[in-house]
């Protein structure tokens, strides 16, 4: 998964073969094989992984914050700060690209999608529950926050634009959270 | 140009050749390459011609709208509604991935970002100078709503989930107009 990780940021998703994976690995692509019958397969276990590993580095720091600190700290997660994670999430959105083609791609990034929907939508309503925050929908709001998370992504990606980063932290910040704490 | 809309629509971009658009548009191929020596050429000439036909739209129903009616009026033409165009912006996805390996691609993208960024950022200047909308950073402001319509397309073409398309609307609508008029 490391091997795959670092073959993505390298080639892109476009271009990568299974042997590029394996020569990232240091090991045969028959072995590879052994383990992935196709790229496809590989590159759906490849999304539980980065899941797995997004959702203990949440796990990680989430002791005694608020919910608007805990939303804040997602947000940090969920943005592209070094040129690594853009190589990264520029071979990703290649990849959702082929999703309406793909069947297995389509099912594992709703999972995806959805699982990252739900940790904000948990952290919106702890803190309606707690009173830290007004009565708002989770989802909706966790939808909306998520899917200005995605565009600034996207822009930073594709046309390498830090700006809408910053401005979506930015408004993140003042017109969702400060709303939610009013 | 409407030829390469239905075109892109009907193949999407990555297998879209320009025999597919010169059949579409019921010509010769050597008729569309006399016109445009390259497919990148004529997809830098496709951008021009969406951002002025959305550009027009824009123009045409701005009359005596109040920002907030015109702000809204913007995110229900950045929203998409129906099938065509969910396979339009699919085509323009796979398009804008290729961006950072294609500099015409990325500058004209660029290009038509800001011409849209420019439209949400006039119209929320304009809220400001006339006391409708409290003091903010127009050009911020403009970013964080086009990055998240740029995700619920995003999601919309890549998953089919129409649910985040209603989840930003609604969120422009309640934390961005609402904090801007309070």
């Amino acid at each position: 998964m490391e091997a795959t990780y670092r073959a993505l940021c390298e080639h892109g998703y476009a271009d990568l073969t299974m042997q590029d994976i394996a020569d990232e690995a240091g090991r045969s692509k028959s072995l590879l094989h052994y383990h992935y019958d196709t790229k496809e397969g590989l590159f759906v276990a490849f999304f539980d992984y980065l899941l797995d590993s997004f959702e203990a580095r949440v796990a990680d720091g989430d002791d005694g914050l608020s919910a608007r600190e805990r939303l804040l700290s997602l947000v940090a997660l969920l943005t592209v700060d070094d040129e690594e994670e853009a190589r990264l999430h520029q071979a990703l959105l290649e990849l959702r690209t082929q999703a309406p083609y793909n069947d297995a791609y389509q099912q594992q990034l709703r999972r995806t999608k959805n699982a990252l929907q739900t940790l904000i939508a948990d952290v919106i309503a702890d803190g309606v529950e707690s009173g830290e925050f007004r009565d708002v929908d989770p989802e909706s709001t966790a939808r909306f926050v998520l899917a200005a998370l995605d565009g600034a992504r996207s822009s930073r990606v594709t046309l390498g634009d830090d700006a809408d980063t910053e401005a979506v932290r930015d408004g993140i910040r003042r017109f969702v959270l400060d709303d939610l704490t009013r």
